[in-house]
């Protein structure tokens, strides 16, 4: 191979880079082919008129390239001409390498149909357009237009109006937590993220129920945490099961919903709720309590949030907006002991310095105006109807393939086969059908047959529809 | 010791927690104070009538706890009374075996006295309430309840409106983005934040300015990565360092502020930012370019983005709302090679499933009314104003204290002191004088005795009061 080129040495500070460039420019145009030899670092040293230190480094860094490569002794040859290579770092490695886990590829898919017209959305876990209460948000907005804020950083906790009103609100369910013990969120969701970065380690076991939403998120697992699922029966979690296997440790944790669990909607019975407090405070087990779907309840109110019997501090409780209002208002809040919301509302700083100030104070003002308890009576009794409705479709279509339970409240109902079926099949089949499911499968820890349906998002007669062709494609199975 | 009571059999499941419970009781009623010998386990089992190892089983815990302890073959005693072991899980073992560091000291006081009453922030990183364009806010968000919403949870990489106004204002600066290689994020440090866990490792090298606003937050850090400081001259960060320093590994990468750097206010000279881009392109950097600033120039447009010089998809790009019309509504982004946005978007759905609908609504209104371009002019010309202000009150009392550059856009003045000053004496001094200080070390790599100055938020009259009490802190030191 004969070289002519020389590198200039006028700007001298760039002899390296031109000599890499030289090198990419003739493997990039096909003049050297891969495995096409290299002269000797000796022979080039001589030819660019540089110290052999020089053309080492070079070639170094075109072999962490995987550009070229060497035979021992035999130099260095051309290994990869891949444009992409040379050209582009590779971010494919990077996000192979880092931190975080991708989220399961059902839900990334999920995610994405959600969004395609026409579909049928009929495990969606949010309220239909048609239950957002237009007139309210219109009056809130007009509101906060005529007290036209500035739209400063916030306090680290977020607006104290805002955790007042909350404080407010959790007395109603027995939960004393002063406006300090009170964290602003961007929805229940950045309350866990929150908690796993910080109190919780890699490897801490988080201890739920089996099975659970949590499970279909990878917030905890993506840094690192493990899940453990616990059975449950009609009752909730079982806690014998629990008290066997909990391993103490700081940064193992429970993460419970004991009122309208997704994807279950079962509601922990009161004597189960006492003998979980019992051993909690018997074993001092940290607790995170998700009440998301508190307010929603069709028949009776449910019993206090497991808060309500906390003295002691062991719980941290979950709360948002997302499921009674709307999800895009992306406001929760999370209360425990005052340390731990410290910790929390420190670390917000580091993510997103606080949640949209428009959004809490519309929020502020939906409690102000006692919408949280007004608005709520009114979707309590829509939500009952849809309920009502898919429970009469499921029992039109579907009693042959398996059984559920009525849920008294939340949005889902659990739905289970009474035959194993190919989970992915039916994902896709309903696809094709314009249906998109969520299969339970992606809840639950061991293998389960079955559909986490919600009777809040579709219309009752694409509930109709949806249900009835499900049911002819289950049969098909 | 004489022990009369035996665990209730008929509830036989709780036989253990029982037998916890009487100990605690026993110990926290002080009727066993620390040093008290308890009977030996064999003792024990024959008075409770249960197995030993159930006994064992109990100390273990008790002794995990740090309650009881062993002397060897001498048996078991209290070794604790203290209530909150007994009665509380030990949350700040927690958070201090958790994953992420807390804030630096110093900025944790800064945001805490941020919202103190009567307080002159000479240093803060935002617009003075007399700078927020509250018509324009008024207009919005009576367009948006006209509007009214229905405010589901958003698509995975924000709303496509919002995304298309922001491919078209980038468009303006000579960078190519389809929306869908643009993620909504809720400020620029949620893009930070999403970059630090997708696509970097836990030991990662970040290369900064130094000094840089990055290195006062602590996003990278706490998720593990090291910030390596590369020194920077008036022309911007000195890329022969970085060429001699700089490390290829997946997850290493150069994060920098070429345009109204934080907090130094220089901007990298063209000269420089081409040879900037030959390193990038030559050992094929991957680079996250922060761009905040960009809108706030105050005597002529800077260059444009290193992302237009950008055909390889080195850069991400980040942007925000913050510095032009609002922090508090929380809108950023992002762009950059499709698969890293998707990955960034992913990722998002693990953290709050999205930015505030409300705040997307707005800031595309804000884009679409073209107020960024017409907010943007009447808003250099005010700050324009202050910087001179700031400018003529540091010429009358500070030219006997340090040096300083013009900046020529965003909020900083760099202010360096002639002699070494104990930092920590004359933030607390400042303080007492209602004076809240951002000092220079907490953005630095190496000692340093300066000052972050901003002009954007204290009024005029502030300026003068609180630069003229800070030259008479600094001749007192
Ligand atoms: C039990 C539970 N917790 C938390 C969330 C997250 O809600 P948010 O929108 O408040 O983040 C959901 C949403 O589906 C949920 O079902
Ligand atoms: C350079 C720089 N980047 C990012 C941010 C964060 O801004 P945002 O409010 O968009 O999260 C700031 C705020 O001070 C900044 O100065």
């Amino acid at each position: 191979m004969q070289i002519q080129w020389k590198p200039d040495k006028s700007k001298s500070d760039y002899i390296q880079d031109q000599i890499i460039q030289y090198f990419k420019a003739k493997i990039s145009s096909g003049s050297w082919p891969v495995g096409t030899r290299l002269p000797s670092e000796r022979k080039l040293a001589e030819q660019f008129e540089v110290n052999r230190s020089t053309i080492s480094h070079v070639l170094d860094e075109l072999k962490a390239r995987g550009i070229m490569a060497s035979y021992g002794s035999k130099g260095t040859y051309v290994f990869n001409n891949t444009w992409s290579l040379m050209q582009q770092p590779d971010w494919n490695r990077h996000i192979e390498s880092s931190l975080y886990k991708p989220n399961h590829k059902m839900i990334q898919q999920i995610n994405k149909y959600e969004f395609q017209e026409g579909i049928i959305r009929l495990g969606t876990g949010e309220l239909s357009p048609d239950l957002f209460p237009k007139d309210i948000m219109k009056a809130l907005l007009i509101e906060a237009s005529e007290s036209v804020l500035a739209l400063g950083y916030e306090e680290n906790l977020g607006q104290l109006k805002l955790r007042e009103a909350i404080s407010q609100h959790l007395t109603t369910l027995n939960i004393k937590a002063s406006p300090d013990q009170i964290l602003i969120t961007s929805g229940a969701l950045q309350a866990l993220h929150l908690i796993s970065i910080g109190l919780l380690q890699f490897g801490s076991n988080v201890y739920v129920e089996s099975p659970s939403y949590l499970k279909s998120l990878y917030t905890f697992q993506s840094a690192g945490m493990r899940l453990q699922g616990i059975p449950m029966g009609n009752e909730g979690l079982d806690v014998d099961q629990l008290r066997s296997i909990y391993k103490r440790k700081e940064g193992n944790l429970l993460y419970t919903m004991p009122t309208f669990h997704n994807p279950t909607g079962i509601v922990m019975s009161d004597e189960n709720r006492l003998k979980l407090m019992e051993l909690v405070n018997a074993y001092q087990i940290p607790v995170i309590e998700d009440d998301a779907y508190r307010a929603l309840w069709l028949d009776t109110p449910p019993a206090n949030p497991l808060k309500s019997l906390d003295p002691n501090g062991h719980i941290i409780y979950v709360g948002t907006l997302s499921k009674t209002f709307a999800p895009g208002i992306r406001v929760g809040w999370v209360t425990g002991p005052q340390t731990v919301i410290e910790r929390l509302g420190d670390l917000k700083m580091q993510l997103d310095y606080g949640t949209s100030s428009l959004s809490q104070f519309v929020a502020l003002k939906w409690f102000e105006h006692g919408y949280h308890e007004l608005y709520g009576a009114d979707l309590r009794a829509k939500l009952l109807d849809r309920r009502n409705h898919m429970v009469a479709a499921l029992k039109r279509h579907m009693s042959p393939y398996g059984k559920w339970e009525v849920p008294t409240g939340g949005f889902y109902i659990w739905f289970v086969l009474n035959k194993k079926i190919n989970s992915s099949v039916l994902f896709e089949r309903a696809l094709k059908n314009n249906i998109l499911l969520n299969m339970g499968h992606i809840y639950d820890f061991k293998e389960n047959h079955a559909l986490r349906l919600s009777y809040a998002y579709a219309s009752k007669s694409e509930i109709d529809q949806g249900i009835e062709i499900i049911s002819r494609l289950i049969q098909a199975l």
